[in-house]
């Protein structure tokens, strides 16, 4: 399956008591790969937000491996396992080097804004993400970079 | 001065890799003392939404005395010591027992949503708070409680 | 199967630009649900640390019913559903009265804080917890109270 | 002043339900930029940690301009206008482009991590810093860089 990749930097804002990164966490930066695949793609999310859609989250699964400590450089994957009608599920991996830190599958839902009720994603976001997805290629960005590992 | 007063605890999502607070999350905290304070004043923040306003803050001077740590049950006060037309400046204290962890002055002010522009308080907002800050009295509430410690 | 439960109440820190809670932060909900229960049955985490033993997350699995907004008052459940040597799992729900708005499924993990390698529940814990869970009963907390839904 | 200057990016996880950037999260952009500059210089947090020393917030005075909102790309800028004996001083500033967003003085200490108590900046910090903020030049880094705005 093909990858998109960010890089990161664990800062105290993301680390507990504990001396690791907060658990809760490693959310936020699955999110953040998700948002930069999209931005790469040419779908950044107030331009959903304009057009009175929001991707919201349906469900997680997520699988913690090893901790993440402070000051640590990692990267935050994500791949495109599932495009339906109306939502895309994620497979998203956070690794530091070549561990796996962290594993989780996010089913992402489009919804109209005003009402949360599901709604179709729009054509090109579908196209967009299909080419992506089974063509591989494509460039990078300041950010992130895409990779392919199949 | 008159302070409300909201007890909390420490859970793990508050603390940070030094095994403390993150200082950062006083000012969350800080921040539920003004919301609950509001709130028996019966004003909670979706009325402002509402009407097109929002408090926000304008400025804010915090203090760090002693850390705060892990599991510890503590209080945040809030106190207002200047009401004007279109702004508040609220005191604020965190407190384990007696103890000063944290103190701070935040100066917030009422915007219209729309523009972020600041306009006036509502008047019912001003005489409440008036009332309050000026006459001492006054009740609990299921989460918090008034306390006058002049 | 027992539940405990715990009040709370959404604040902005929760919320996101959506407007709704930020999706990530019903795992910090849930995690204050699964330390009150802890704390109901005298083992705070301090206690837990001091022995040089943490609970971990291994593996979280949540599903976002409905969205909570800002100022809700909501509550947060824990359970135990599974008890065994070296961890537990946790069915734990967030509901806006009887409307069910996340669930999920929590596996903690005991570990050397050292070595943040598995060991075995402190025998005290696993046997307050097997009581808990078996016997119903039980009085309430300050914070949460204990509620037995079977 | 010289500043050190780190690029970011809005993500919805540091917005809230009035649709800008949560008012406390800027505090977490400033730590960023400070950490950064600290590692441009060779002092990274673990460095810190391991010899028994932490830096701790003393006190933040904090001035709120324009709002941030989701997905935009921002920068946020760390100088130090005074290096005392076992404190330091940054000015910091959160830029759109050139259009200033917010600014903070902040007040950070040097502590021993066991007993929170104040101790001397270890000297190649304060060399480094010194020479670093009155020599001007020097280079960038992969997610930061250095700037001289004078």
């Amino acid at each position: 399956m093909r990858e998109f990749s960010l890089p990161l930097r664990v800062y105290i804002e993301d680390t507990d008591a504990g001396g690791i990164v907060y658990y809760v966490n490693y959310l936020k930066y699955m999110e953040r790969g998700r948002t930069e695949l999209m931005r790469h793609l040419g779908f950044h999310k107030p331009a959903f937000i304009e057009q009175g859609l929001m991707l919201v989250v349906h469900s997680a699964q997520v699988n913690y491996r090893r901790p993440a400590r402070l000051d640590e450089a990692l990267t935050v994957t994500a791949g495109v396992n599932k495009l339906a009608h109306s939502y895309l599920v994620f497979e998203q991996r956070v690794l530091r080097d070549n561990e796996l830190l962290c594993d989780g599958e996010i089913k992402v839902v489009c919804v109209l804004q005003k009402t949360l009720r599901p709604c179709p994603l729009p054509q090109p976001v579908r196209t967009a993400i299909a080419r992506w997805a089974e063509h591989g290629g494509g460039a990078g960005s300041v950010t992130g970079s895409v990779i392919d590992n199949s």
